[in-house]
């Protein structure tokens, strides 16, 4: 839902999008990658690039990607790092992004990283994205001048459902959950801020789900 | 040759090392994996990952990888950035090598990049490699203290070959060249940089050439 209103936003700023999928071992990266068409589809976006980074499962530590470590029931708003943190995990993806930007002439990389909410992702930060940005200047050739843009970076996820209405963005077409693949489970974590934030926003989400997580949030 | 003697330099240093070679669609990838495992063995390594990375010749944009892009006789010492630059390809070397660091629970990463010599890849620069020290430091667990090491960073080739005879790294199983994979080319700028080397070192090149690049450097 993030990239999805993170795209809205690029088109809205005027930017003709090139779309950038990666599949690393996710558990439900097929759904994913049929979000990806999908929302590509919606909005007639011609440059598609799907990037594997299977090393990301093989190198493990992360729930997200190792089958043999659960995914925890949701319980937000925790301090410490959840298990679902794959090491480094936007680097390897803004590395990318950049190496293609730089081959396509692009100038900037839209990325749906949010820094609240929670997450407590230290690569979801303004600050790790700011100093990226300064990686890509010193890193690239001297004629390129690929920005990041986190245009959610301070949003709360009730906020990025309000835009994403306000943009006409494809909410119904993004997938969110870290478990299913047909109907959300609506316990991970990832469908607790999802759910959360629907909710906030007094707007219904056009997902179906399992089981519907209200009141989840406040084990 | 310079990844080589940048591990021999780790293991001078004290570290326990861990290998890690990437396979992206460079023309000689199955020997350099041969040399990889070569220097591995030699120095009784354990822990070894090859990752691949086959977005970088999808990418394109590249001789290095793109075979419609012809690999240029060399002519050292040219001002502008050669063809056969891999667009922020260390950006994206040194985002799985951080990531495979933060699992392992490894505090530095060595890499054999080396800003002289001429190669005029902005990725291959002090700065750059600083500037990731940041990124890594903001974009891992508080609790991580990983740093990239750049031993060879301000190092001639002819430095380079000193170094690795006087750490009696195993120089005759390394491999640089961009075009063969039995005897080098002697043609190519890898080759001319590595000769160039050797020769100024007043040390013989231990590796089969298929033409002596004797003078080619003048042109």
């Amino acid at each position: 839902m993030d990239s999805c209103v993170a795209a809205a936003t690029a088109v809205a700023e005027g930017w003709e999008p090139a779309f950038l999928h990666f599949t690393y071992g996710q558990r439900t990266q097929e759904r994913e990658l049929k979000a990806f068409y999908d929302i590509a589809d919606f909005y007639g976006v011609v440059r598609r690039l799907v990037i594997e980074l299977p090393h990301l499962a093989e190198i493990g530590g992360s729930a997200l990607t190792d089958v043999s470590c659960p995914v925890p029931e949701g319980r937000l708003n925790r301090d410490e790092i959840p298990v679902t943190y794959v090491p480094f995990r936007n680097a390897n993806f803004l590395a990318a992004a950049t190496s293609w930007a730089e081959v396509l002439g692009a100038r900037r990389i839209y990325i749906g990283a949010v820094e609240e909410d929670g997450s407590g992702y230290p690569d979801c930060r303004e600050v790790f994205l700011r100093a990226f940005d300064e990686v890509i200047a010193l890193g690239t050739r001297p004629d390129s001048s690929i920005r990041i843009q986190a245009p959610l970076i301070h949003s709360t996820k009730a906020e990025i459902v309000l835009r994403g209405v306000e943009l006409e963005a494809p909410l119904h077409l993004t997938w969110s959950c870290y478990r299913n693949s047909v109907r959300a489970c609506g316990c991970c974590d990832s469908c607790l801020l999802r759910w959360r934030g629907f909710v906030q926003a007094g707007v219904p989400d056009p997902i179906p789900y399992e089981t519907i997580p209200l009141g989840k949030e406040e084990r």
